[in-house]
């Protein structure tokens, strides 16, 4: 190791050690702060990635990948509806997947270590470059300023921070060599052994639009730190964040004296979707997917000879069967679905209330007053421009509009209660945003059909039930069929709890119960909350659990007698 | 927990313990002893083992499986030639997993040290019967008695505790509970978390009939200790062992108040193979597979959604770039591929050597010289009944011998020199044995058709290249396509070494350098040496590592406010 990497380690070795410490414990940990608060970053901060931002507008994002065939560019602001008018270098996939072959020759013989501290280098550079990077993310997927500096910077760069200190543990569980004494017959048989890792192929991180980021790191992180080069595919309508990683990865590569094209960015566009490519191509051998459940599968149903990781979505939902403070319960709902207008694989879409109503403190309360008081609490949030545009930020797309017209139709169509027409609300700072408030529909158990698919967009059900068991079966049910990442439930019965707990587990649905308050119920914090379990349809990796990182990599060994020299 | 099952996890935590250490530091280390003398035995058992074994020959093998569906039983001798004459019970596949679904609902409930302990008995009860299993192994696969005892018993053993070892660790990584404290606002958040472990689903291990307990204990070990129930497929031709095995892991199940359908067998015949009913049934979710490379490399272009863990074969070559003293090189070779007549996945099947010869330390050496050396030594242990019955044992099925007959054919109608006819030899105890000495032949590189697939039977090619480095090059190529187990180099130019070992890490070959004496070459052992790598076609797993466990189960987690009463 030279110098500069010696220094890069040691300046790295503590974080390290955190980070694994915290995934041990599991308690709450960050390197990093995460509110944009001036308090903290200064005044000059803010105000420069505002400029760096509105710097990369209107021209091309030239970042010297190889094998660039031509340039396009097709985001749209959901905040102003203007094009970003950036163009990206549209590369040939037979040539990304060769230079990072060639990359990976050099990378996989530097150490674990170095290779780990080269990632926390890039995490650092990134926190470092955060406002601008939660300009991009707003101007492309329509996260409130506050949620794109937080959830899409250091709550993302924690998860991958997280995975690396899964990769060191992994690796780590390595012996680099050994000696071996045995007796056999006569003779003492002595050899020395080394244990290679090995890197495993090019890894493709194939990332969602509305999250970017919070996928990504993770993945490139694990693929990285363990000696494989990553291509990254971002979302053709959500490019500018990766653009900006990618970037940022291929300085600290290049300052650290590795070859840049470790990291590089696969641009495509809606007309013509280059994954495929990548996918099929044999050199290919670690996928990351985030993003729709349909290509998800898709991949989950195809993809053989490969290690593929994948987080789609599925129906989250919650159970109501009986509370403390009503009025805190829904609210907690209220916000975590209205939170980017439930653009989120973390979005509360069902309410399962027994249609017989529930006990609080204050007394029995009907389905229609729990049902009203989720209504309110939505109101209260709507009703206020500027906690609407916090909480909600805009829609990233026409789509997830659609998705509720469409719902909308169907309820009416079926015969279930349009409790809230969810609308436009005026954005403070951009008059043109997308923006939509929750449409909330009731119905009962009668309506599945409706409320059981995935519904990307900004409407939520509530769904009277027989009593609150039939609830909790056709939650965890739908877990199991059709996946979910969170689930929910509401109940001052221990004996309730507990009776349900274990079949959520089963059918691999991580559980909040009884969530109240600031920390909104679908935060995840990296090192603390493991992230998708793999045992629904909702993905199949962890972020991040051993598993997510172990198969990344390779054990090949050798073995020769102890040389007398050596002896 | 109760007294029994405590006591039986006080009573193998030492063990663990040390198994835990051996794989950390890969030294060398066993429970057991893997000589079958007396001297270590008494005289006893070893007549007991034989005896035991005898009363299973002509009847039924009853173990109370449900579902049974009627009686099968094709096994013949390798060394009688005659019927075993045990039929076993054919069951319903619906109904062994179904039964397997039932049993896992106590079964994951069971603590992850618990289940290792019940892994741990049902091993020391194995070993304590390993003389009937010597004869079990010797009559259905052909081992000798001594390699049936060793590498049937305690060597394979240790590969089911070594995965007990990687099980512990993988699953001691994931805290049970932990509380999360962190201000949100003014909120002072403090939250319990529980993290439970999920097994996967049902486990199917689908056996070789060469070697069918070596892979079978660690996978049957790293499902059951994850949690999940596992069903036995062993080969049609070779039932017995594994009968064996689940009938006592079902005793040991049964003795500590668990589900014995947590084990089961799905036995099958040649002409009606089940294997595919359990492959495809959703269920299933954990297929390990070791067996031939056609149908493991069908499974692994076909198998999606599920923990895939395969270990097949290849080509292992042996390059011969220089040796010290020709004769113990030469003798190590032989050997290694007369063992077991090369049935094994780590037999040699291709020596190449430059065609200009080699430097010995008593001068330099012709090609032909050190291929006739090879013959001499082979010829050295098939002369001597007693040497060659020790070593070679039989031949499992008259396919062997196809094989050589094939590539003798093929070798006269392609002009290669047979420099050696293998023929049988008169086993001392077995007069009808199929036995087998190796074939030998020779020929150069542009004869690459011949010796480039895997030929699983005593044959081995001696390949003349046109130098040290286009040897190195052949055989590691071969390993990248054809997949390769082990590879074995001879050289006392450390030059050429350090310039070839990490093309031969690259490509997944272990590689073992100027390996003489009384160790087999081809011996691995667990907790020091890894066994396949997954980074070329001979198999998508490694014996093992936390890749082979970490993926056998998930982590669901919950978290609500901490109690003011548990605070």
């Amino acid at each position: 190791m030279t110098t500069q990497h010696e220094t890069l380690v040691s300046k790295h070795a503590a974080t390290l050690e955190a980070a694994i410490d915290a995934v041990n414990t599991r308690k709450s940990w960050s390197p990093f702060k995460d509110s944009p608060s001036s308090k903290i970053h200064g005044e000059e901060k803010p105000a420069a990635g505002k400029a760096a931002f509105e710097a990369r507008l209107n021209r091309r994002f030239e970042m010297g990948l190889p094998g660039i065939s031509g340039w396009s560019g097709e985001e749209v602001s959901p905040f102003t509806l203007d094009p970003l008018g950036i163009s990206y270098p549209l590369c040939d996939p037979e040539t990304l997947i060769a230079s990072a072959k060639v990359a990976m020759a050099h990378w996989s013989k530097a150490s674990p270590g170095l290779r780990i501290a080269l990632c926390l280098e890039m995490a650092e550079q990134l926190y470092d470059n955060n406002f601008e990077m939660a300009h991009a993310v707003m101007h492309v997927a329509g996260q409130s300023y506050t949620q794109a500096f937080s959830g899409s910077g250091p709550n993302a760069l924690d998860r991958g921070i997280e995975a690396l200190a899964y990769a060191a543990t992994a690796m780590d569980n390595v012996a680099p060599e050994a000696k071996y004494h045995r007796q056999f017959g006569r003779d003492e048989v002595a050899l020395e052994k080394t244990y290679t890792l090995v890197p495993r192929g090019v890894g493709l991180v194939i990332c969602c639009a509305s999250f970017p980021t919070w996928n990504a790191y993770p993945a490139m992180f694990a693929s990285l730190s363990t000696g494989n080069p990553v291509i990254v595919k971002p979302h053709p309508i959500a490019i500018l964040p990766m653009a900006i990683v990618v970037e940022r990865c291929r300085a600290v590569l290049s300052e650290f004296g590795f070859d840049p094209n470790l990291v590089t960015l696969a641009v495509d566009t809606v007309a013509e979707p280059v994954a495929g490519q990548y996918v099929e191509h044999p050199d290919v051998q670690i996928i990351d997917f985030t993003g729709s459940p349909r290509f998800g599968s898709h991949l989950e149903r195809t993809v053989t000879g490969k290690q593929l990781f994948t987080e789609t979505a599925g129906v989250n939902s919650v159970v109501v069967e009986s509370v403390d403070d009503l009025a805190e319960s829904m609210r907690a709902i209220a916000r975590a679905s209205s939170l980017f207008s439930a653009q989120m694989c973390t979005s509360p879409q069902v309410v399962f209330v027994p249609k017989d109503g529930i006990q609080t403190r204050d007394g029995h309360v009907s389905f229609d007053a729990v049902a009203q008081c989720i209504v309110d609490e939505v109101d209260a949030l709507a009703d206020s421009p500027k906690v609407a545009a916090g909480i909600m930020g805009a829609v990233q797309a026409q789509l997830s509009l659609d998705v509720v017209a469409e719902a909308s139709a169907m309820a009416e169509r079926e015969g279930l209660s349009i409790l809230r027409q969810g609308g436009a609300y005026e954005h403070p700072d951009f008059p043109a945003a997308r923006t939509r408030t929750m449409m909330v529909i009731s119905g009962d158990s009668s309506h599945q059909a409706m409320y059981a698919e995935e519904r990307f967009g900004p409407v939520l059900f509530i769904v009277a039930t027989d009593s609150a068991d039939a609830a909790a079966e056709e939650a965890t049910e739908l877990a199991r069929t059709r996946g979910t990442i969170s689930c929910y439930m509401y109940s001052t019965d221990d004996d309730f709890v507990d009776r349900w707990v274990d079949v959520y587990a089963t059918v691999g649905a991580n559980l909040s119960i009884n969530l109240t308050g600031a920390m909104w119920i679908n935060f995840a914090a990296a090192y603390s909350d493991y992230h998708v379990t793999g045992l629904n349809p909702a993905g199949n990796a962890c972020l991040a659990d051993l598993s997510f990182v172990a198969s990344r990599f390779r054990i090949a060994q050798r073995r020769r007698p102890i040389r007398k020299d050596a002896a």
